[in-house]
């Protein structure tokens, strides 16, 4: 089965990223908007529950995160892929490093660019219009991220939770 | 804002759900398939914590039950919603009873009937043709539920998951 790992942001930035996403990417169904921490992966059931385990204590281990974010942005020219840039900050950078270490270990296809996607296969006229015009936006959003979600992918594309992890020691 | 609990069966359930829902179910997209413990109730960020620790309590105060799968039904004539009919055990029933009690008090709109819906808002012949095939097949499925998950409701419709519980004390 297909895992991956994310953080859904505050309704307030899914109901805006929603707003590019319905019209600007094809995966808007397949699942809501979210900022990949890792990306998706093959696991057996065996596997997932060392891997859940593995997780839990990273989550464990990490505090609750500031999530900012300033601006538009985009992948182009490797991608026309536009997204929310979310500040690249020491504490979403090692929680992105612990979970690809250890038990966890994998080679992200990427360097990690922390960011919420909201358009993505666009032409390239489309694509410098749209980015264009969301240059010209001023955004100014920071949360506290104390949660993230493992996920498993569906036949059809769709994603469905496994499992919250949340984050920080003090909790009951 | 709009929260509800639903467990989401296994994939392969999911995945036979959503070859139906594809065609017959206008909430395809909006979330992925799942058995309601709880309907779309309101809170306030504040209430939400309150809440989702009495949850919590419920969860580890609850082992993990099993979910059987034997045939197709439909709320006709109440409603033309098609679905996968649960076995309503004591357990789910215990389960949902707690979840509707002492903080977590509330008055469900209708009585607790267990399913997993593949098809609603059917016109009556539609309704019909579909439960009539339906009704002819064999499905014989019964799995283990150790989680459940507090949702909550997007403008759009769609919906995030804001905590997974896991069932049982056994926990680390």
């Amino acid at each position: 089965m297909k895992y991956g790992i994310v953080i859904f942001p505050s309704k307030k930035v899914q109901d805006l990223a929603n707003s590019y996403r319905k019209r600007y990417d094809p995966h808007y169904a397949l699942i809501t908007p979210h900022l990949t921490l890792k990306s998706p992966f093959e696991a057996t059931d065996e596997e997932i529950n060392v891997i859940a385990n593995a997780i839990r204590e990273v989550a464990k281990s990490t505090d609750p995160i500031e999530l900012t974010i300033k601006k538009f942005s985009s992948f182009s020219p490797v991608n026309n892929v536009i997204y929310l840039k979310v500040e690249p900050t020491e504490e979403i950078l090692s929680l992105h490093k612990a979970l690809h270490s250890g038990k966890l270990e994998s080679n992200p296809e990427y360097s990690f660019v922390p960011h919420i996607t909201i358009g993505q296969k666009l032409s390239d006229d489309e694509h410098s219009d749209v980015l264009g015009s969301l240059k010209m936006m001023n955004i100014e959003q920071s949360e506290t991220i104390d949660r993230f979600h493992l996920l498993y992918q569906l036949e059809n594309g769709s994603w469905t939770v496994y499992e919250t992890f949340r984050l920080g020691k003090d909790l009951e």
